[in-house]
């Protein structure tokens, strides 16, 4: 007596599949002797570890010439456990190198979330020997009995190798307020007053506090902001940022936290105010609560420090809480996303600044073979039809008209599934339906998601497909949706075509090169 | 070469079915000579129109021993239109009879929302010869240019036959700010500053306004709030009420704020904030941006005036602006909540007060028939299965434990269609499915819906069905979901079904009666 729909519920609780070591069941599988990154769901230009869980990105710092990517890592299973910091590094931001294990957990406690920030001037005294100083991390340590918390702590390490390896500091906890639930630390240099700045969730209490130090080591609490916006079950991964506002050299602070569970469309997500902070306390301009995607499977963004030369630049961990234990990728769960520019942006639909997202420049050179360039007009009988030729990760750019309303939508599909990207110009909103792909079934695996967006003129949309992930970023970037998505059988074109009214598409596509395995990258 | 799913998103745009008068296609027909109250998909004990459209609740006010209810309303057709206000009216907040339309829409302009006092004292002026004062209404008079607002003012308009017919105050409008995006005046005493204080939004730049007199004529602005919360791309209908802490005598101050479209569920929605008012300005105790319901078909809540000797109650409209204009109920579109009683609660899971949302008691005159009552134990192979003989408005009152986990489900059935309220004990997550219904489809009617519910002990659930409107209240009213469904052919049966573990349900289930036709009600 139960639908079918019904069933599909009913049968979450025993869903779960359990994984110990790199051996998991329901995943798919993977080829004997078939080599890493070759794998069926496997995104060819968004990081993921060679094998096993990966969550937040951590200790984004630019060092030496290197982008540093750490991140929450189990090194044992392929479910959130044992948490380390997995490290991969990058001379642009597009090619990625994964090194060994950065800080290992102990039985000590787990390495939970942290930053990492460069002390040139050997402020801590932890690189004496170093012209150019060196790379700490802050972290926290948190520690369990089953699966109660104990303790949450503010931990430093020191790295003298560039950011390989990671030695404690003798005179740990640096912040411990006897909390269980006070975690993920944020710290970046503020030039204002001279000191580092620690941003830190009091997760259960819904509040960010601010922290500040000359040395790294003894911390004075200087502010604290919230509860404030979206609540959800606890907050965490705090992040706060001076972020440019277009067409200006002016700058704003923009804070970001993300709250998990109790997002919007169910599970994790991000939000951020805009304000002001004078080194102790962040003021939001207003008491808005903006998200920073439609869709949600982004969670956990931060961003790089060191980086003054240039736009603020965040990497967002693309996954979310409610089914990421379960998705089908084996023999690694995990990736992140491609690394994006932000920037402010004042608009007629919001009365303060909206955060943009696009990603950097330097992904464009992965564009290989193109696939299409030019105009293209579509209706009801006369839809576009681009074979794919086996490629899987691909760019798609339109900037779509319509004279009498209607609809224009992009369909990547096999013929028998798909996934929709659409406009609606009668509704005036934004698309995105996975619903038509069968290879993950899970009842909180949302299939589509929407967004208003009054397009005046033309209808802009950027669309990076990889394999099983989707970043679509509308209207220059302050329209954001981060999707995976699952096909059964590989797709093998897209479709562009439109209802109700003839559109006219100024559209590139582009095939994207892979930036795996790391042998092939170029030196 | 588009998926089902492609094609349902892409045929939405022309979908939408244009009416004119209460002729109507695509609603479901009603056969020739079938009197009103009984047609398919409508409500027996929840308030709707006879015919055609009806939107906000406006006026709510208890005089002479009455209980009002105006609303927004198209007396000409079955969409959003010829804005009036109908007119219905209570001696217990469950039978209703509905009265001519008591303010119509004229060539100066539509009659939006607003609300109504009693000016028991004659502050006015209006009521020189009434012992007891009378009912003045105060709502915008909106005009248009074809789609485009002209201006929104606030009128005042007064009855002295108790509420039947309202005369214009020839000095309107009595608060004009040359604005377009300017409208739904919540009015209501306010004894520390004896006056009457007006909440009014600002819509397009998510500002609530506060406004306050003593005579109803001459209006001064004392305060403003926000931005706040989720923006969406306006605000509406602003309430501000005092609520009672439960377990006290001591109250704090509620702002509700609507917003369409933009809600987390998509379309429009009702956020609160709770804090203090002084007569002048509200200043919430946090950021904290809550909402009333984790489903999507309840906007424009608002409260009763005159109501100091009980609890804050409160109606709110039962449907999204997304899809009212298609719902496939005909004559009528529209329908209001059962009235609920407002109070607020602190709660582990947040660092404030929450709104706890419940039935009024007198609802529960409407049990007739006790279809079941008593523990019940279910397991996988063992469903309890309740015939529903042929009622479909029934209230089931259910408190459930697992002692190991699993699921528990009530599924509202005839054998082929579905509608499922679910718990899952693993995931402390209540559920509500109207996907496996086939009575309406529209790309917006989102099929499920979830909430965090992290119940400790026992589960408590209280569900109000009532033939197309599920009214969900968990954990005694501080989750609350109201959402719409659409059988195609009528349920037969209620099973409540258990996986993963045996369940153990404590269980009422009581058959409710019709108000309707209002001439068979009690005297």
């Amino acid at each position: 007596m139960i639908s079918k729909r019904g069933l599909l519920l009913l049968s979450t609780a025993a869903w779960t599949a359990r994984t110990a070591g790199i051996t998991v069941q329901g995943g798919s599988a993977r080829a004997a002797g078939e080599p890493l990154y070759s794998e069926r769901y496997r995104p060819q230009y968004h990081f993921s570890p060679p094998q096993n869980f990966m969550n937040d990105p951590n200790g984004l710092v630019y060092f030496r010439d290197k982008y540093h990517l750490y991140y929450q890592y189990n090194p044992f299973g392929m479910e959130a456990g044992n948490q380390s910091w997995g490290h991969a590094v990058s001379n642009d931001l597009v090619y990625w190198e994964n090194l060994p294990v950065a800080i290992h957990d102990t039985s000590a406690g787990h390495i939970f979330s942290g930053s990492a920030v460069v002390d040139r001037l050997n402020a801590s005294g932890f690189f004496p020997d170093s012209a150019d100083g060196g790379i700490a991390a802050i972290y926290t340590l948190a520690t369990y009995d089953g699966d109660r918390s104990v303790s949450q702590k503010q931990n430093v390490a020191y790295s003298r190798d560039a950011g390989l390896t990671f030695t404690e500091y003798a005179g740990n906890p640096v912040v411990d307020r006897g909390e269980t639930e006070f975690r993920d630390p944020q710290v970046f240099w503020h030039p204002p007053t001279e000191s580092w700045v620690m941003a830190v969730a009091l997760s259960k209490q819904w509040k960010v506090l601010f922290y500040a130090t000359q040395d790294l080591k003894s911390w004075t609490q200087v502010g604290s902001f919230g509860p404030a916006g979206l609540l959800g079950d606890q907050y965490e991964v705090p992040n706060l940022v001076r972020v440019r506002v277009e067409g200006t050299d002016q700058h704003k602070w923009v804070l970001l936290v993300s709250i998990n569970p109790g997002a919007p469309q169910g599970g994790s997500a991000t939000q951020y105010f805009v304000g002001e902070f004078d080194g102790c306390n962040f003021v939001p301009d207003d008491g808005g609560t903006r998200f920073m995607e439609f869709a949600k499977d982004a969670y956990a963004m931060q961003t790089y420090n060191n980086l003054a030369w240039r736009d603020a630049i965040a990497i967002t961990w693309l996954s979310n809480w409610q089914y990421t234990n379960v998705a089908p990728t084996y023999p690694w769960r995990g990736q992140m996303s491609v690394p994006r520019v932000l920037t402010l942006r004042t608009t007629g639909s919001d009365s303060g600044y909206v955060l943009a997202q696009n990603p950097v420049p330097e992904i464009e050179k992965l564009r290989d073979q193109v696939l299409h360039s030019g105009s293209v007009s579509v209706d009801e009988s006369t839809p576009f039809s681009l074979p794919l030729g086996g490629r899987q990760s691909f760019e798609v750019v339109v900037t779509a008209a319509s004279s009498g309303g209607g609809m224009a939508s992009i369909n990547l599909t096999n013929g028998t599934e798909s996934l929709v990207v659409a406009y609606d110009w009668a509704a005036q909103k934004v698309y995105v339906d996975r619903g038509g792909t069968q290879g993950f079934s899970n009842p909180d695996f949302t299939p589509t998601f929407a967004t208003d967006y009054p397009a005046g003129g033309a209808v802009k949309l950027r669309a990076l497909f990889d394999v099983s992930t989707l970043e679509l970023f509308v209207d220059d970037g302050v329209r954001v949706a981060t999707s995976l998505f699952f096909f059964q059988d590989p797709p093998d074109s897209l479709v562009f075509s439109a209802q109700g009214s003839a559109v006219e598409m100024d559209l590139q596509v582009y095939a994207y090169r892979s930036i795996w395995p790391p042998s092939a990258q170029p030196a």
